[in-house]
């Protein structure tokens, strides 16, 4: 029985670390897709869901989660164990520092480039390159001397980072000047449960 | 004995945020103040903090903690009660999904939008106005029907929230359309503890 229902767009990056978790939690889930390109989260009966009109949004029986920093905390808490998301209140404070990153940086840096290359969106690529180049050299000096961005673990956000820095060559940043980032890709690539995005 | 100590730039909003929650937890701390206009926060010592050159950083004894959505966490966690930050699956989800939305569409729009009138930035004013617009939407539609962001009490979400959209105006965004909001502002500020920004 698929009780999950995650509402996705199979080339967001934002989905994709939805997806990515489900798996590595071993969760079973069903994907109703959403075409963002025709619309389809603009809808009134979407909109009902998520007033933001935004994917990822999951639904867990009479749970409805819009926000894909909020999806990956409900499974981690939900499905996950402690590693996922701890709740010893400074590792707590890790991940969110690196949620944050992932929400900043590499959100509004790398994935804005990425967008600006393959969706035409309205934004100032060299600006947002230059926001993601400084959110890689953070995250690059954190991995010099740890495999995981926020514990000794893998965690969620490992998760909340990898799509848009993977992806972040397609904004036209290259991972090239970042060797610990592009061993860290490996490792989570190794991880039981990875999926590559399509 | 003031053990915790706030880096801090006194027109912030993010810088904001942490007073106000210390405040409202009754927190004593020192302010360290950082001139981020003559680039202190870019200095050798205030990167060996964080890593990101940013305000506010909050040292809590042995502790370093980097980030606004991050140190509400710490400090919610460390130092408040269950009801800024619930430990309960789904409300600590409700929680993150504001916070997501303080970190998108509140600082991505709002903020933005007052850093270009009053530190000339260098974004779209009429981009991050639209971007801040929509947010106003989704928290008004949330607050005329409830008190509070998250869950039937005041939590971090709202304190995440609150300084941007107070101080909308100062990026030519006007609250007049938002009823809602305008009242839960007034409910912020009879908040034991509140205190005004300068």
């Amino acid at each position: 029985m698929a009780q999950l229902k995650l509402y996705d767009y199979p080339i967001s990056g934002n989905c994709y670390k939805i997806r990515l978790l489900l798996s590595m939690l071993g969760c079973e889930y069903q994907r109703v897709p959403v075409d963002i390109l025709k619309g389809e989260s603009q809808t009134q009966g979407f909109l009902e869901l998520n007033p933001r009109g935004q994917i990822p949004l999951l639904i867990d029986g009479e749970t409805v989660v819009w926000d894909s920093m909020a999806i990956l905390v409900y499974l981690a808490r939900r499905y996950g164990d402690d590693t996922w998301l701890p709740t010893d209140a400074i590792d707590e404070t890790r991940v969110m520092q690196w949620l944050a990153v992932s929400e900043n940086e590499v959100l509004y840096g790398l994935a804005r480039a990425r967008a600006i290359k393959l969706f035409n969106r309205p934004f100032n690529l060299e600006r947002c390159q230059k926001d993601g180049i400084a959110g890689l050299g953070v995250i690059e000096a954190r991995l010099q001397a740890n495999d995981w961005l926020a514990t000794e673990q893998v965690s969620i956000a490992d998760i909340a980072c990898y799509p848009y820095v993977l992806l972040a060559p397609e904004g036209e940043v290259s991972l090239q000047p970042y060797p610990a980032v592009r061993a860290w890709l490996e490792r989570i690539q190794q991880l039981p449960g990875w999926v590559s995005m399509t």
